[in-house]
């Protein structure tokens, strides 16, 4: 295979959530390109299963979409080493009010693989113990539970385009529903 | 449901393939807050299925996970306004060499909405056409061949991370092989 060979990664700038970077590269042919790269710490998900089989799912405001979308609850990792595990409970708890003890993982997905780092661990949770939502101050989430026919037609029809929602509810049909 | 209001959104960096812009939001609280937006002219990517069943995958080398992936055929579009299923049409062919009249659209994705508008839109291919690669300068592209099942696998085992692929792949076997 042919050899590309990264010459320098300079940070661009500093944002909430991610950094971006210039990357100078040298492509196997020799020429150089300026490729972008955008580092994220990494975050974790959950597909809870309630006692009906429905999937636990949140709806929130996307800036990025200037929309609501509707998603499997999920959250940054608060450090690079936080276990995605530890981060899922949490978001599951704080976007749901569910607990769970039984979260396994179901897949690892990366996000934007041309130009991003960001990988998703998804998880799936059932024996759910309900409580109350704890949202951090900039958070507003509403949360419906629908079946898992009723989410897979929501993806065909385009109501949700998630990659990582999308990804958990095929995975999730497919590994446990067949 | 409450309402956020986008105050400013600044271009911090105007990259290669994507603009980092930095939002200023006022949410519902009253809160004034920070927020990433990366602006990409979306992709399209393309399921390759060849007479024999098996899923035509390319393997390239991303820098931003410093590794190669296998993963469906994709592209930019060459500016906002192109069709997607011009531009899956033609990374099929740039990509792999085949073509195909036949091309339905599967399904669309946001890739990560927390952040970034990006929007693929994933077509089926059948009736492949073989043809010779004609990749980009910057682009080396190798070709495989697998069934469902064997993609299936490598999905579960973390050898297929990228989310266009992981959602093709399981929309493409939940929607044709079922």
């Amino acid at each position: 295979m042919e050899e590309f060979q990264r010459l320098s990664r300079d940070l661009i700038a500093h944002g909430a959530i991610i950094d971006y970077y210039q990357d100078t590269i040298m492509v196997p042919n020799g020429n150089i390109a300026k490729w972008d790269f955008i580092k994220h710490n990494g975050a974790a998900a959950v597909v809870p299963v309630d006692d009906e089989g429905r999937l636990i799912m949140v709806k929130q405001f996307r800036n990025a979409l200037d929309r609501y979308t509707l998603e499997i609850p999920a959250g940054g990792l608060q450090s690079p080493e936080e276990p995605t595990r530890t981060a899922a409970a949490r978001e599951l708890s704080e976007e749901t009010g569910y607990t769970s003890d039984h979260l396994e993982l179901l897949l690892s997905i990366r996000t934007t693989v041309a130009f991003c780092n960001e990988k998703i661990d998804i998880y799936v949770a059932d024996h759910l113990v309900p409580g109350s939502q704890h949202l951090d101050e900039d958070e507003f989430v509403q949360i419906f539970a629908y079946s898992v026919e009723e989410l897979t037609e929501m993806i065909y029809s385009g109501q949700i385009q998630d990659s990582k929602t999308v990804a958990a509810i095929l995975a999730y049909k497919d590994k446990y529903l067949k």
